[in-house]
C-alpha cells in the first residue's frame, strides 16, 4: 500500500525546485540533488509545481449518478422536492452506493484529491445501504484515497420516526462523524434536532458536521444553538457547519458576533462557494482564525447535474465567489481546498514536509494562482508515495 | 474562406441524428442519409451533438495577458485602482493589442466560439492602439471567427478630456458599436456621459453597448436614463446594457418595472453570471422577452487571473448563478451563450437551419445539459463550413 520513490525537480507550492525522497509512503527528505537510493524508482518532476493532496471535505459519494445514463432532471424547486424525489428514485435509478461511490472516488483521485469526507444518507427507506456501500469503497480503494463517513439524516432526523435509531446504528457501524440537517427548516424542531445529534456525538465520542442551509436570521439562530451546545459540551474543535449560508448575510451586526464565537470555539466552516446564494466570507473567516474547508457537494446526482470532483476548480469557485483577484488571495482559495480541509478532517500527517504522508499533486504552472485558474488536466497524483493517476488515467478501473 | 463539407451522423441540439450538407460555407441541407456530392469531403459526426457556434458577446480582446509570463496581481480593491493600474501598465507589460487579441481569438475558436463582440479600450494614453490592433486581428483571423468592436472608454469619457474626440475617431475608424461605462460611478455625470454616447450612436447610426456595474438604486437610476434616451431617440433593439448588476437587486419593486421597460424597448442584457455580486435574473428576463447574452469579460488580464474563453463553461456559470438544475433550465443557459448572443449581435445568418452560415460546434454528450456540465475538450469547431479546430488544436498558430 505504501511506496518509495524519488521525485526529482519539483517546486513545492510553486517555490524553488528541489527533490523529494519518499520512503514507505512518507516524505523522508526534501532537498536539492538527492541521489537515488538503490532500488528506488525515480520520477522526473519536470520543474512542475507540487502541492499537498486536494481535500474534498464535503461530498455525497453514495448518491452520484457518475457513469450512469444521463438523468433528465425535472424536479420541483423546493428543498423537500429534491429530498423526496431522491429518496423515491434511488432504487429505481439503480443508484447503488458501493458502485457509485467507487466511481466518484476514482474521478476524485484523477483530479488530485487524496482525502474525502463524505456525508452518507441514512433514512428509513434505505437504512444503512449507503453507509455499507461507501464503507466498501473506503476499504477497497484505500490505495488511492482516504475516505471518512458522516452519518447523514438527509430526509430529516425527527420528522421520519426511526431515523434516529438508524443514525445510532450507523455510528455503531463505524461512521466517523455525526451529521445533521437544517434543524429549523427541515425538522421544524431545532432544539430536538440539535440535542439529538449532539447526544450522538457524546455517546460515540465523535465530531459533528451539520448541513445548515438556513439563511439570514433563521440560520443565525440555528448557529447560535450550535454554538451554545459546542460550548456547554466542551466540543471545541469538533464541530463543522457546512454551507452556513447565513454567514453570507450582508448585515455585519448579524454576522460578526457569530464569526467571533466560531473562532473562539474553533467551530469550522465548509463552503462550496455557491454562486446562487449567500455564502460565508472566506477571507474574513480565515483572518478571524476560523478553519475553512470546501467541497464539491453532490456531483451529478438527482439534485443537480453539476460537478466533476475537481477541487482545483472548486478553489477557482472560492476565488470567484469571494472576488479574489490577487495572487495572495488565490493562495487562500487553494489553501481552503488543501490545508483547510486537512485541518477540518484532522489529518495529522498532512503537508509538504519531512515525516508527512506522501500525498500530493504534481501539475504544470508558474505560480499557484496560475495552477488554480488553469486547472490543467496534466496532473500526476501521488498517494502514500505511489503514483495513482497520471494525465487523467487512474491505476484503478471504475466498476 | 468558405467551404463545402458533408457532415454525417450528428444530432442537432441533441435531437435525432441526421446529416448536414454544407455548400460554400452555408447549410444547404439537413436530412437523413445525404449522399456525398462529388468532390465534397465527408466528416464523421460519430452521433455527437451539434450546436450552433458559441457566441462570446462580451470580452476585451485587446487586454488579455494570454500567452505572456504570469502576471502577479497585487492591485488594490477599488474599480479605479484596476482602471488606473491597467492604463499605467499596458506598455510596460507589453500588452500589444494585435498580438494579444489574436491569441485570445484562437483560444476562443478552440473552445467553439464563432462570433466575438469585443469592447476595446479607447483612452488618451493609448489612443486607438487597441482599436487598430483588434481590427488587425479581426481581418487576419476572419477564417476562424467573426469579431465586432465596441469603442470603449475604459478610463471614463468625460473625466479625462480628449477621450470623447478619440471615441469619435474610433467610430470613424470603423468600430461597429459605441461603448460606455458607469455614468454615475466613474464619470460622475450621468446626463453628460449618456448624452455623449447616445449622440455618437446618432452620428454614426450605430448601436450602444454600455458597461453598467452600478448596483442597486444608483444602477436603477442609470438604467432609467438609458431607457429614456432609447425611447426618445427611437433606438429600440439597438441598446445593450452589460453587467446590469442592479437588476440583481432583491427588491422586485426596483427591478420589475425596469424589466418591463427593457422588454418594451427591446433593450438587451449581457451578464457574465458573476458569483461575487448581484446579477441579472436570467430566466425572469428571458420569460419577459428580453434578449440576454453572455460573455467571458476580461480573460487573464491585469484585472484578474480567471478565464479560458470557454462559453460552455460560461453557460455552466449562468446555470450555477441562476440555480438552474433542470434540463430545461440548462437549455436556457446554453441558449444565452449561443442564440442570445447572436440576437444581440444581430447575426442574420445564425442557426442550425438550411440557408444559415455553417458555424457550429460538434461535441460528445447525450443531452445538451450534459454537454454544458461536462464541457468536453473533444470539440470540433466549424466556421463557414471549414473545420477550424479539432480536440484543442486550431488551424491557426498563435503569434
Amino acid at each position: 500500500m505504501t511506496a518509495s520513490l524519488l521525485l526529482k525537480n519539483v517546486r513545492p507550492n510553486a517555490g524553488a525546485a528541489l527533490d523529494i525522497l519518499i520512503e514507505n509512503g512518507r516524505i523522508a527528505r526534501m532537498a536539492k540533488d538527492i541521489a537515488a537510493p538503490a532500488g528506488v524508482a525515480v520520477e522526473d518532476g519536470r520543474g512542475e509545481i507540487v502541492i499537498p493532496g486536494l481535500v474534498e471535505a464535503h461530498t455525497h459519494l453514495d448518491k452520484s449518478l457518475w457513469g450512469q445514463p444521463w438523468y433528465v432532471n425535472e424536479v420541483g424547486p423546493k428543498l423537500l422536492d429534491k429530498i423526496d424525489n431522491e429518496r423515491e428514485s434511488k432504487k429505481r435509478l439503480d443508484i447503488e452506493p458501493a458502485r457509485q461511490s467507487a466511481r466518484q472516488s476514482i474521478q476524485s483521485s484523477l483530479m488530485g484529491t487524496t482525502h474525502i469526507r463524505s456525508h452518507v444518507d441514512v433514512d428509513t427507506e434505505h437504512g444503512l445501504w449507503g453507509v455499507e456501500g461507501v464503507m466498501k469503497t473506503r476499504d477497497d480503494y484505500r490505495d488511492i484515497v482516504d475516505i471518512e463517513l458522516v452519518a447523514f439524516p438527509q430526509s430529516g432526523l425527527l420528522r421520519r420516526p426511526g431515523t434516529l435509531e438508524l443514525m445510532d446504528q450507523a455510528m455503531k457501524a463505524g461512521c466517523e462523524i455525526v451529521g445533521g440537517l437544517d434543524p429549523c427548516g427541515i425538522d421544524r424542531d431545532p432544539k430536538g434536532h440539535l440535542d439529538a445529534v449532539f447526544a450522538l456525538c457524546q455517546t460515540y465520542g465523535k465530531p459533528l458536521d451539520i448541513h445548515l442551509h438556513e439563511p439570514g436570521e433563521m440560520g443565525a439562530f440555528s448557529t447560535e444553538l450550535i454554538i451554545e451546545r459546542t460550548r456547554a459540551l466542551g466540543m471545541q474543535g469538533k464541530v463543522t457547519i457546512s454551507h452556513a449560508f447565513c454567514l453570507g448575510s450582508p448585515d455585519p451586526a448579524l454576522v460578526d458576533p457569530l464569526i467571533a464565537q466560531l473562532a473562539g470555539l474553533d467551530i469550522a466552516i465548509m463552503t462550496t462557494a455557491p454562486s446562487r446564494s449567500a455564502a460565508p466570507p472566506v477571507k474574513k473567516l480565515v483572518e478571524a482564525g476560523v478553519r475553512v474547508c470546501s467541497g464539491s457537494d453532490g456531483i451529478r446526482d438527482t439534485w443537480g447535474p453539476y460537478g466533476n470532483a475537481d477541487m482545483l476548480e472548486r478553489a477557482m469557485f472560492v476565488g470567484l465567489r469571494n472576488n479574489f483577484r490577487r495572487d495572495d488571495e488565490l493562495r487562500i482559495a487553494l489553501d481552503v481546498c488543501t490545508l483547510g480541509g486537512a485541518q477540518v478532517m484532522e489529518i495529522a500527517d498532512y503537508g509538504l514536509a519531512e515525516g508527512k504522508a506522501a500525498d500530493f499533486v504534481i501539475l504544470p504552472g508558474e505560480t499557484l494562482a496560475e495552477a488554480v485558474v488553469t486547472r490543467s488536466p496534466k496532473r500526476r497524483v501521488v498517494k502514500r508515495g505511489k503514483i495513482v493517476a497520471r494525465d487523467g488515467v487512474s491505476v484503478r478501473t471504475a466498476p
